[in-house]
């Protein structure tokens, strides 16, 4: 046996010379016939009712051709729970929630019919704060809650701001506690964060006569947003058609209806004329998603030697004015906020709370970037504490294979202490420290892929000339799945890489997939166009056998041909060529199709948030870093940082270190500066010069990528996922290493040059 | 056994709502961002070499963008024979023949960029009658002819202007004429005649930056235009993808590379901007195709009973400059020229003869029209010779099941008998005459669906919602496609009929078709389907199986639904929604594929012409007609038509009785006016104008339709086609009527008044 050929291998992005050369089209590249260009008149009250939308100075603008309002596009979205109107009805909930839009020949003139209607808000009591909107007496942001249409995955509390309570229970926690030898107690609190993709939300909608919406846009999830269009409007699914353009970049920010809401209200009003509506940055900010700014509050019962026994975590994920993704988000990670342990009583209360913000949702991680914050800040609090070294402290109680996780899953695979090892080595971990200015920490992480996992169905049609066309409605955002799932075809058929194309999404040609989101595609689309590969591999010996009249026992396909016992062998362009008239001038194919699926857990017991495989497969992870703080101005200077990772099996080792180090600066942002400031629900820096990201110069020169190669038995090689898991434990990696430095622990990301400059102040000095 | 619910029934076209709203879209409705706007300067000499182009003032010309010539692009295409350039190189061959071409920003500029550029010919001898152009010392038209790249359909004659020679040997016919009662020498010719569909041809194609070539086209076959431009440039397939539009009618004559070939030469010099060429009508007329002239020279050797037992037959094809399908329509047709009759010998010989003409092609009927006219004229004269009645004497030979054809093979499915029997009585053949200005004729024909008929692939998505997605490379041409492969997946899933979408080609999504042509849809594709079909029926009865853990041999898939022997059943919705997870969220479909192909004949014998299965079926028909000739005038009135054809099994009783009108239209046309005046290889009536086609005014009130259905025992449902067949007979059976009418026979179509007048005064009288 042969190993793979391409599998393994740092092939060229295929993507890359449609990028390079500026010609990959995103959604706003693209100009349709008559097309017209919509804006979005945006709340700038946080709470309060409609009294009136005056429009009538908008149609006396030259050009506009539409205005709509909520009255006469009554619907409302959301994926998880229906409480979202395209347009306000009566009532906005956030500053930036669209209460009106207009289509006209122009972006010029559409704004203008923008800046000409006139709103009356009467304001309503708003709450902001979480914590506060829980409280007895909180004004109540959706009193229809209990009137929403919702999936099993979100869990309202009538009459109250909490959108979804999750809840997981695991042994007995309060016994456990009065048993063990230490208690710790500590909140830990994250910020707003906004996923800054280069490219802003856009959307293209088309209403033809026949009744068909067709939307063009570069939404992570096509068939999803088909669905949420469809369910919304209650029109059947056939009747959407979501046509893909590239995305570039969303990183959980482009899986609901966003800009196409808009764009959608007002192709139903113009008909027959597509509408194109592209973001502002601004608009990006504050009528999109945001990363969840989380409260966490855990206490964890441990033994002396190091043995957590207990653990108990309330969590308040302040989800803003709308669900959106923010129940899931509350339950995947709050069900994952006891961290990879085994820990045998657990008691976890996730509540997912509406308040008068913007709305939040998945950012890179879903959520677990603000739970391993909080666990693994923790786990060095306990380590200090007890004296016990942090890598020890985690090799002692990390999950092993067939250990039971909190939730009751039986882990299958996982290399996570082999992570902390790989992490931990790469930096020298044990190597006494030099500096007093300087400082080491490590963390580590647990995440699963999605859990509505859905399934996944691909098609290959291996052509006549020896080309493969894979029709997919996987989504190519940025993390190269065109590039492996070309690999994966090219190693199953034989067929050079560079004969493979790779279709993008057209929900009416390609077939079903979930979403390209929660890290799955490699996992979930890659067994599918293995699949539809075996398909074609299955026919091929069909042919064979009944066109040379051989039995299918005596022929099998290997290296891109059937080969016979007796030696004969023909290729698959041979055998359609022959067989199929193509040398007279016919031609043919062979169409392969598949559609996998994880028979996962039929969902989590509502109760005691356990379940027997909530999701397909699980990804863990570990860092380490060394930094330096400046003592004077609290500026921390990364200098070393050592990633490690287990990816099942490394399909293109080049695409996977470009995942690492795109979400090494994610997590840099996200511990060291990044935060959308928001004041009564008003955000103070909508934009790129006002809101930081990471640039080259605060990303560390000297960085080692670890994979570790734990295969999953059902992943394709035993490939497993890896494109949000190293965002996770680089800000409690960050905060221990600051610790260790300073002796300064911070609960509450981002850890400014600010916060650590006052800390020390307070303390006085360093050490 | 419940019979089928959907077949057999006149569903309404599911092309119609966008038909008649205006929305359905074809190639010239496209505007593509940055889409710049081509014309061909056209040849005006029939044939002389290029001393030179000067195109420098075109440049000058604002909006200009580029001009090329065959230097630049010096490739040649060809499906059969690969003998046309895209663009002249350094000869022209016929008027009309493109030798530059422009692309501006507007249609204007193009045109003033055409006017522009000038030519020097130095002119070389022509020849335009096919009869002169294979005499010795004739112009040769392509000196290189042995040279060219040709498929086995085409056999050309080297150093000559025979592009093609098909021969059919059967028996011994020289001996059968020395034993027969009579002999029948009679040569029958046939005009140019343009299809004239309503649509002109009309591309665009895009060069982009991979090295791509997209082009949008209504061509017949898009597998096939991606093929022909693939080979031509000696590209790889997979570099060119054909996106279809709808096809506004084409009957033949847009199914190689007409606009195509300017849109691409044009495309392949501006590089990232869309070309789009659309043709002016006289330029369809000009520069397209015409129907061939064939020129028939037909031997019968008969007993005296009325038994047919030697034919000859030769036919002179003028094909024009260049072979296009020419070779290919005088094989199939001339291999049929003996008539749909069990003679014992036969000897054919069909020459496809290059001459400085424009270029002739297929026309509804492939050639079949012509030759019909002919062996069902000379039939009539055999008849009337004998003193036995026309309808008699073909019953008498005509084929029948299991006989052995001139070509060898062995029939299974012919209802030709019926098809006689019907026509005859829906016109009260055995009335007596009563009005001497008034006749009755009769006549049937034969004709297969195409031989290179490649294979046929076929996808099926059936939806989580439970509505389906047919991916075909079909093109609806108007025949009604759509409709009838969606009451194949209807009945074969029952899923209703509003719940399925059929896609529209684009090579790049929807798998192999060898082409729209030859009849043959109905057959291939619909075979395909339904195979797609079966595939889900039997994934879905194994999803079963394994997720209710039940054998599968106790379950079967039933009206949609998979059913178990003890009664429990289970719709695939509800299979996809409970088993993929579609209830939370997620969603699935399930892909069917699958690949119809018939193993037909390996070709035919390049001596004999003999083979065992040409074709995969063969459809026959018969037409009988009354008519009144005003003795004045000349003019000829239908006043009563009947038309019966066996299609095996009628899928859209509606459909079908449409393209019997339609087919009846042309078929009148053809018989009485239509004609392409071509003179020194230049048209004089090359627009709606002047040149007659048939109107309402000239189609009978009184036309009866019959449809025989003798199954054909690999035809879905029993079905054949029927889209070509109709055209055939009638311009013998309009010949055959005005000899009974007025003892007159004319053998040259059309039946011109003007002709009829002139016989009519040189017989003196009428009888």
């Amino acid at each position: 046996m042969i190993g793979p050929k391409i599998i393994g291998k740092s092939v060229r992005r295929v993507d890359a010379p449609l990028k390079v050369t500026g010609k990959a089209y995103y959604v706003d590249d693209l100009k349709l016939p008559g097309m017209l260009h919509g804006k979005a008149l945006r709340s700038n009250v946080p709470h309060a009712l409609i009294k009136e939308i005056d429009v009538s100075e908008a149609y006396k603008i030259p050009g506009v051709k539409a205005v709509v309002t909520g009255s006469e596009f009554p619907y409302r979205h959301g994926l998880l729970i229906r409480d979202e109107p395209f347009l306000a009805q009566g009532r906005v909930r956030y500053i930036g929630e669209a209460v009106a839009a207009v289509a006209a020949t122009t972006e010029e003139a559409a704004q203008k019919g923008i800046d000409s209607i006139r709103v009356a808000y009467e304001p309503l009591p708003s709450v902001f704060d979480p914590l506060q909107a829980i409280l007895p007496g909180a004004p109540l942001i959706h009193e229809e809650l209990s009137s929403y249409p919702h999936s099993e995955v979100c869990q309202p509390v009538p009459d109250s701001n909490i959108c979804s309570h999750f809840k997981l229970r695991k042994g007995d926690v309060e016994k456990a506690f009065k048993e063990a030898d230490c208690l710790f107690e500590n909140t830990y609190t994250t910020s707003f964060n906004q996923h800054c993709a280069l490219e802003p939300h856009a959307a293209i909608a088309l209403f033809d006569p026949s009744g068909k919406i067709t939307v063009w846009t570069g939404n992570d999830g096509p068939h999803r947003c088909l669905r949420e269009i469809a369910l919304s409007m209650s029109i059947p699914f056939s009747n959407v058609r979501i046509i893909s353009a590239f995305q570039g970049g969303g990183f959980g920010s482009k899986g609901g209806l966003r800009a196409e809401a808009i764009a959608v209200a007002l192709a139903s009003k113009v008909k027959n004329r597509p509408v194109k509506v592209t973001y502002t940055r601004e608009e990006v900010f504050t009528s999109t998603l945001l990363r969840h700014p989380v409260s966490i509050r855990s206490k964890a019962g441990v033994i002396k030697d190091g043995k957590i026994v207990a653990k108990k975590v309330e969590l308040f994920w302040n989800t803003g004015a709308y669900g959106e993704k923010g129940p899931w988000v509350c339950r995947n990670a709050s069900m994952s906020s006891s961290g990879p342990y085994n820990i045998p009583n657990v008691w976890i209360d996730g509540y997912c709370i509406y308040t008068n913000n913007p709305i939040s949702g998945p950012m890179r991680g879903f959520g677990v970037p603000q739970v391993a914050f909080a666990y693994e800040s923790q786990m060095d609090e306990i380590a200090h504490e007890l004296d016990i070294d942090p890598l020890e402290l985690r090799l002692k109680n990390a999950l092993e294979k067939n250990d039971e996780t909190a939730w009751g899953e039986k882990i299958v695979s996982i290399g996570l202490k082999e992570c902390l090892k790989k992490a931990a080595e790469g930096l020298n971990w044990s190597e006494p420290k030099k500096d007093r200015n300087r400082g080491k920490g490590i963390a580590c992480m647990q995440k699963f892929t999605t859990t509505l996992q859905g399934v996944t169905s691909a098609i290959v049609k291996y052509n006549h000339d020896g080309s493969l066309d894979l029709l997919t409605s996987s989504m190519e955002i940025g993390q190269g799945v065109m590039t492996v799932l070309s690999q994966f075809a090219s190693e199953e058929l034989n067929v050079p890489i560079e004969k493979i194309r790779v279709s993008s999404a057209d929900t009416d040609y390609t077939p079903f997939d979930a979403s390209t989101t929660g890290s799955r595609s490699t996992y979930h689309m890659g067994n599918a166009v293995i699949l539809a590969c075996r398909d074609i591999k299955k026919q091929a010996v069909s042919m064979v056998s009944e066109f040379l009249n051989l039995p299918r026992k005596e022929l099998k396909f290997k290296e891109g041909k059937v080969v016979s016992t007796k030696g004969h062998e023909i290729s698959v362009v041979e055998l359609i060529n022959r067989y199929y008239d193509g040398a007279r001038g016919g031609g043919g194919d062979l169409v392969g199709r598949a559609t996998f699926y994880t028979k996962s857990g039929t969902g989590l017991d509502s109760e005691t948030g356990r379940g027997k495989r909530p999701a397909a497969f699980w990804m863990y992870g570990a860092q380490a870093v060394e930094i330096e703080v400046n003592p004077e101005t609290g500026k921390v200077k990364i200098l070393r940082f050592c990633t490690a990772h287990d990816v099942g099996k490394v399909i293109n080792p080049l695409c996977c270190e470009q995942q690492m180090e795109g979400a090494l600066a994610m997590g840099i942002g996200f511990a060291l500066f990044e935060k959308v400031d928001v004041e009564e629900g008003q955000i103070f820096n909508p934009s790129l010069e006002s809101y930081r990201i990471p640039t080259a110069c605060d990303l560390p020169q000297d960085v080692k990528i670890f994979f570790v190669e734990e295969p999953h038995p059902e992943g394709p090689y035993g490939a497993k996922g890896l494109a949000e898991p190293a965002t996770a434990p680089t800000a409690a990696a960050i905060a221990n290493a600051l610790f260790d430095a300073t002796g300064i622990r911070i609960r509450e990301v981002p850890l400014t040059a600010e916060k650590i400059q006052a800390a020390l102040e307070k303390t006085g000095s360093i050490h």
